[in-house]
């Protein structure tokens, strides 16, 4: 029979076997009192099953309060499997499931959610990224090498003109993709409507004359009717990616979102830090995401190298790899990873080999903005920077070649 | 102008004041290098503001790691306020705003979402709960005290011959409420449809004979067609509330079902855990609340007394009263705590004392379904001890009249 495997890192207070079957019980057919129905045909039926238990290390005090006062606390890594028959290949069912009251348990003062393999019939029930790599690139006409990216900045309080001509700055520069920052939606200051019509008039004007259409990830992130109205708008504008805040919408509203896009969905994770930033609880990003490639999102948001945020470097590839490897062996659903925060072409060789990829989107803002020969010139001496990476050159070497590259690197 | 208003503990290894303006700049108009637009008027206008910062006190550790490194950490009561018209009344867009990636900063060693208040455009832009205390009431037929409940017990495994089959003896013994479990929605061994027709025809019977129907909170977590359409076959059949996970359907899935909804949305906080167990990281339950309750939510769950998780009960008190408290002066948007895990009727009084209310549901497992008499005696036992409690006579005393009561007393 399918079965749906969860991998979590537990640190427990009591006997560790006795509080995996806790858990196991607790997220399936157990309760806190003995019932005569729970029948032993009945748990081996739908009960969770713990499928792995080892042992990783002890400490005196425990890394979360509330849990059962102990002498000693065990760290372990748990493999938790479930029947798929228990909830079907449902989403919302599934984080109820993995995710829902284990984490209160008093057997558990550490849990985070480490991992998860799926049946195919998740891949069969969902849409997964309607575009995904090759779709981003094909729309983008950026055939080689990461998307060169950046973000409107200020945040929010631009009007629609300041915003329409810092865009324009930036695809007269060169850029592949902008997007919309994740505080900036529908403003009274900066009306959605308004500012798509601005933003594409500038966009198309110059993919007429360029042959480059410019990809701008517009935030129509809202309730859902607003959402389906400000994606056809884009559509209509001849616009080629939308953006959502996954944690605002939740996954109805990805799901939503993705029956009835017809453009990429650029997928923002703001508040990712309340669900990740302490290390005994919460999710690892590698499970997160798969739920959300599954629901439809086409770029997932990674942080990036020596970003200015608390995330360590080792914590960011292992997020981007993640974004990359296959949601399943049966469905890949590719998306594309987005780097950001504090990026400038330094990190490109570092991300280039950390990664062994580069199919990416790298947002630079200040990286950009910054160039003392302006805008263009910081895109170009982003690009060239990934030109390095790719050809193993390093990168002052590549500077000699390059002068925006060479100018950028006093700044950078 | 109106503001949106978030309360913050805060700890930071940087100097407070400075901390606490990056915070309000991240999510507002700033960003990490100082930009040209940025301009002081763009500032005053759509920037973020500190309203009030107070120390609480200095560790020489800090709550969470990743943070810039310190020789002291700072604890803060921070509030921070917003222009409303930077976002508009969007609840999706306002968890950006409020929960967003400020959680993630290096400024932050712990940061925790403790307080929200909204201006009114909230209220005029949100449907609220359509039922709430007065409705649910009304539906369930109980005019005074707590409705006495419980849930379907395995969580799940039994089929819906054994799931109708305890409706059936749960209704026979008098209970008020009964709910799914929230692991049980739409199982290929207890199908979402058929457990519906077979429990409606239960308590249909039942409230023919006796002319109370028992509310049953049928689990259709889901996708959205799924929810709708298992919605309008509990409005078919004839049944009073729906219940759904709201960490797994998100905003847009509870503004959805709220917006298509004829019954009490019976909302369920599975996960609550990872967004809460770290005391220096991520919601209180008060501003997590507020923002289901505007999206429609009619009854939150809150936990109960000396519940069996990790949970202290001065926070499942703070919980239930910001349940029963106004979401603003202007709309109260009333909704029904609801006490669970690990209930008898021993926590009745301290429950009642502390929360000087009784509307409220209360629900027991092994607190009913254990009682040596049976079922009925269990319900009756419950339902003793809030006379008692609200009574102000003590449960030994009470029991004296009441055998069930007696009974219970001896097990619980």
């Amino acid at each position: 029979m399918e079965r749906i495997y969860a991998s979590y890192w537990l640190e427990t207070g009591d006997d560790p076997r006795r509080a995996a079957e806790v858990i196991a019980g607790e997220q399936s057919s157990g309760t806190f009192v003995a019932l005569a129905n729970e029948t032993p045909e009945l748990k081996l039926r739908s009960g969770a099953r713990v499928e792995r238990l080892d042992i990783l290390g002890h400490s005196a005090t425990p890394g979360l309060p509330g849990g059962m006062p102990s002498a000693r606390y065990t760290q372990c890594a748990l493999e938790l499997s479930w029947p798929l028959e228990n909830i079907g290949p449902s989403l919302p069912n599934l984080m109820a499931t993995i995710a829902g009251n284990l984490f209160e348990l008093r057997q558990v003062s550490g849990l985070r959610l480490t991992g998860l393999k799926l049946p195919q019939a998740f891949a069969d029930a969902y849409q997964g990224p309607a575009f995904g790599i090759a779709g981003t690139r094909k729309l983008s006409g950026v055939a080689h090498g990461p998307l060169i990216g950046t973000i409107i900045k200020p945040s929010i309080g631009m009007s629609v003109d300041e915003t329409v001509q810092q865009v324009r700055e930036l695809v007269a520069g060169g850029v592949d993709f902008i997007k919309d920052d994740e505080l900036q939606a529908d403003g009274a200051r900066c009306p959605f409507d308004e500012r798509v019509r601005g933003v594409m008039r500038v966009i198309n004007e110059h993919a007429e004359r360029s042959g480059k259409k410019v990809m701008m990830a517009f935030n129509l992130t809202g309730d859902l009717d607003q959402m389906r109205r400000r994606h056809d708008l884009v559509l209509a504008e001849g616009g080629t990616c939308v953006m959502a805040s996954l944690n605002s919408i939740g996954l109805i509203g990805l799901q939503e979102l993705r029956r009835h896009a017809q453009l990429p969905i650029h997928a923002h994770r703001a508040g990712w830090g309340y669900l990740s930033r302490c290390p005994q609880l919460g999710w690892d990003y590698a499970p997160w995401q798969m739920l959300w490639r599954l629901a439809g999102a086409d770029h997932m948001h990674v942080n990036g190298l020596r970003n200015k945020f608390s995330e360590p470097d080792e914590s960011v590839i292992a997020a981007a790899r993640s974004v990359l490897n296959p949601v399943m062996p049966q469905a890949a659903l590719p998306a594309m990873p987005v780097f950001s925060s504090g990026q400038t072409g330094l990190q490109a060789a570092d991300t280039y080999r950390a990664l062994g990829s580069v199919d990416l989107i790298h947002t630079a803002g200040g990286g950009i903005f910054a160039h003392p020969q302006g805008v263009a010139a910081g895109v170009e001496a982003l690009r060239e920077s990934w030109v390095a990476a790719m050809e193993g050159v390093p990168l002052e070497a590549h500077a000699r070649q390059h002068p925006a590259l060479q100018a950028a690197l006093g700044f950078w």
